[in-house]
């Protein structure tokens, strides 16, 4: 049993990435969606608009407007663009929203600390939130029955307000509520780089006791959450998390050679 | 057990319909989104085309970038929209559309003959189609573990492409494999009118055996295909089929108690 999350950036080659994942059983998928939900709101005349938290980390705020968008896109184009082209591999996939049987359960974030032009500001009211519970029951009941879960944000609140959730710590939490050994998390860089403009730069191994350096260190934007979803996946009992590249052939092979950034 | 289908066309009133539908138990939940899948799809260029069939049937033309808009729209904004509300009422909904799981599978259509200007012509390679199979086993694991199913279009064909298919064909489909008494299907009129434009010209009953004659007589565009629903869900073994106005309050009891048109 394993969990792949597979990003929403540009140049991930999902008709690749999902060939090479078809030859495999028994795992969960989680994806993103961001690259299209920024192009498609843009569109829609509601363009992106990300802040970044006093501690450092990059996140998209949500009013209801956004949240609906996220969902047309996420739940919507993303999730069951994925579950066709799985269904042609011959995959019985299912999609579901973590707001679908309260798959993922979380807190609704009270305010949001941020940096704007140097300066603190407090956000109140966003539409996002931390997952607290995985309803591990419905995942075991769809993989039991041979259906194959492909995961989205958002989550839903225990006020049963949808959230916007990250997909890297989304696919942590699953991973760890179902008990898998590896979490592969793809996306459309080879892993964790000493210097983000060098592709060459990638550090292949970090230890786990050495996970918040290497976030201090080296992790940039995104970066910085996926390193802390694998941080949160090893505490829950993962037993490796490797980040690899989705736009490359044989990515998730390649991950399970522990090519990409293996933390443990 | 019953099934209920709430259309997408404007006017509807989500919030009222799901108030009255949370006060129930064991039921099947089939939307539509056709009013918000029109706004959107202009927005984004790509406004819809419909055509009417030499049969008199009236549909979308669905090439892929529609069917992506569609898949935004129904199983991504109204899907998700009607199952956080349900949340918040108490109900444990989970949305698919009929790709997840392969839930509904059908034939697509080779071809559509459509009249355009008074004159015949053949569309090729239109993503619609017609359900043939529903995944019952999928519905009843979901049921079983009280889950309360919030389905929506499209369909997957044999060879696994996603379909456009209308949504009260599917909900009587859905009624049919799932052996439910009642389907009720809530549109924004009263119900099947012997005057379109005379609200109080309802017709309150019509027997199974004069379902071809109104279709004929009285039903325009949309509601053709509502009495083509409720004839296939009556030869399926369905008891009893109520067209019903989902503007008003209380919809469901009032259609429950035998108010719209009730076909049997």
């Amino acid at each position: 049993m394993f969990v792949v999350k597979v990003g929403g950036s540009e140049g991930i080659d999902y008709d690749l990435f999902l060939k090479d994942l078809a030859g495999h059983r028994d795992f969960v998928l989680v994806h993103g969606g961001s690259n299209e939900l920024n192009e498609i709101s843009t569109k829609l005349g509601k363009p992106p608009v990300f802040v970044t938290s006093v501690s450092g980390f990059t996140s998209r705020l949500t009013d209801r407007e956004t949240l609906d968008i996220f969902n047309m896109i996420y739940a919507g184009k993303m999730n069951k663009m994925l579950v066709e082209k799985l269904q042609q591999l011959g995959v019985n996939a299912v999609g579901l929203s973590g707001i679908d049987g309260r798959l993922l359960e979380g807190r609704q974030k009270r305010s949001l600390k941020v940096i704007e032009n140097g300066r603190k500001k407090i956000i109140r009211g966003d539409l996002s939130g931390t997952i607290e519970k995985v309803n591990v029951d419905l995942l075991r009941l769809l993989l039991d029955n041979h259906y194959t879960p492909v995961i989205t944000p958002p989550a839903i609140s225990y006020e049963s307000v949808a959230i916007n959730v990250d997909g890297d710590r989304c696919a942590a939490e699953i991973a760890v509520a179902l008990r898998a050994e590896t979490l592969i998390i793809l996306s459309n860089i080879p892993g964790l780089l000493k210097d983000p403009a060098d592709e060459s730069s990638l550090i292949t191994r970090i230890p786990r006791a050495e996970i918040d350096r290497h976030i201090e260190e080296y992790a940039k934007g995104r970066m910085k959450k996926k390193l802390l979803a694998a941080k949160e996946a090893l505490e829950g009992g993962v037993k490796r998390v490797i980040l690899g590249d989705a736009r490359v052939e044989n990515q998730l092979s390649k991950a399970f050679q522990q090519q990409g950034t293996v933390i443990e």
